[in-house]
């Protein structure tokens, strides 16, 4: 599946994007599935099994997997249950308040390879917030801060169940599924000190989506393409087969930390190509358009708007 | 006010800390004195304005204070509401779920300065996520993963209002109040990588409380003392009045970078005396006492406890 978080008119809900230009509304196509077979205390059920949001969706695990899986069924079979156009509703972020978002630097071999580095043992890790979150459909807000913005794709994994010490064979078993996105970074102000934070912590620097593929449609995360354009032109091309770190390795040694919960949201790092590292740098701009493409899972597409202060 | 989230029997809550030994459950208090007062909708109110959660309260702003103080005068006059023994209820950490905890480093000019270091012109930040919470009651879990465990004592303030721009004079509006936390540090881990995040974000190394001292009682944050203790014995001192970049400061700062929200967690800093900087290092071990004391604040204290795998 490919889950979605929409809006229809004031209302929120998950979805699954379905035949490349329809949304199925889970929750309320749940309501009407259990409603057709007879069931009772209907609204209870679907706050149990396929809630209205992500994150209390992600945290019933499989059982709330499995009642999507049926939904998505239902749907397709009975030509019944609550669909859209895609035209007719917003894609959001598919997250709004996952407890960590998790960034990996230096973590594509060739790009390391190629800056004379050597392959880190420990992978670098570095956080953003939620304040960063924005949808597919969203612009990128440049506020007038720095001259410096600069993007940065990145391959997503999104954890489904809570994991505490876990094996890397084990790993792909907490994995909810796969997303994109684009690691917005005020270059000068990620330098001024040797902490990245305060240029990774700025509102709307974490555009993600367009939605989270599902770890049963896309069960091996290596040998996908990753490619991000500026207003068409290539900047940075990779596979997710150079990872250094791949996602079961992130699983174990996260995990090793601390307690990844259902919705934390892991971007596993970029690799070269990035405006700052270009002859002479070429950063962002009022209206520049980020295009960044990852087999299998989509297209995350951003326009970059200055905020007026 | 000092206010407090506590455990009482299954059920949470908040309260105010009055006295040196009692708690005043404020949620059920302001339903007990709505009624006295008799009002009707008694529960919609008392979730509009005094909800059960530090979050949902903080949210309430101004109007939620004012509540809360309401609750407290009828407390003291009418010797009403629900009050506990300080010993009949656990004291949990004032807040669970944060949008962010912003830890800044290199911040106390006397530490500084002995280090031969210059005084930054910005602040250097970090993160901590949610998992890393737990409550002045609780031990510090000493997870089998580094034998480099190490405390850091530090102030904290609260944001009690959503704060964007907002300029150094008019800071001080936007803390809802102030509290005590220890940024304990697997010193090992986070040195492995420029990245502190890894050494910062294990499971339970952020004991904080043991309440939040609100701001209309505690108006000027700067000249409190700060001592820390391991087993008694003294290993950092300072006093707030040596913060390079104060409280107004930091909201300035950190407001011009991204939305502060209500709860929004701010550590601001550690002076010297850590125990990786001590010939030899000394690191924390089970059983060890970490006492935080700061004036005008309180005392957070909690015991190491080795966690076996």
């Amino acid at each position: 599946m490919k889950l979605v978080t929409f809006q229809y008119e004031d209302k929120r809900s998950i979805g699954a994007y379905i035949d490349g230009d329809r949304v199925i509304d889970l929750h309320e196509s749940y309501k009407q599935m259990l409603r057709t077979e007879g069931k009772t205390r209907i609204e209870e059920k679907a706050q149990a099994y396929v809630p209205s949001t992500m994150e209390d969706f992600l945290r019933g695990g499989e059982d709330s997997m499995e009642a999507a899986r049926g939904v998505v069924d239902y749907v397709l079979k009975n030509a019944g249950g609550t669909v859209y156009e895609r035209k007719q509703v917003k894609l959001l972020a598919p997250l709004h308040q996952p407890e960590k978002i998790i960034c990996v630097g230096h973590n594509y071999r060739e790009h390391i390879l190629e800056m004379g580095r050597e392959i880190p043992e420990y992978p670098v890790v570095f956080a953003k917030f939620a304040n960063t979150i924005i949808g597919p459909e969203d612009d990128i807000p440049f506020y007038p801060i720095s001259e410096q913005l600069d993007y940065e794709a990145e391959f997503v994994f999104v954890v489904g169940k809570e994991a505490k010490n876990v094996k890397e064979e084990d790993a792909l078993d907490y994995v909810a599924g796969y997303s994109i996105a684009n690691d917005v970074t005020y270059r000068d102000i990620q330098r001024r000190t040797l902490e990245w934070l305060q240029g990774k912590s700025v509102d709307g620097s974490a555009p993600i989506g367009p939605w989270i593929v599902t770890s049963d449609e896309l069960q091996d995360p290596s040998g996908l393409a990753v490619t991000l354009k500026v207003n068409g032109e290539v900047r940075q091309q990779t596979n997710t087969e150079n990872l250094v770190f791949t996602v079961p390795k992130l699983v174990a040694f996260l995990s090793n930390l601390m307690t990844l919960k259902p919705g934390d949201i892991i971007l596993t790092g970029t690799p070269g190509g990035v405006g700052v590292a270009m002859d002479p740098p070429r950063f962002l701009k009022e209206g520049d358009v980020v295009t960044i493409d990852i087999d299998r899972v989509g297209t995350l597409e951003n326009k970059v708007s200055t905020i007026k202060e």
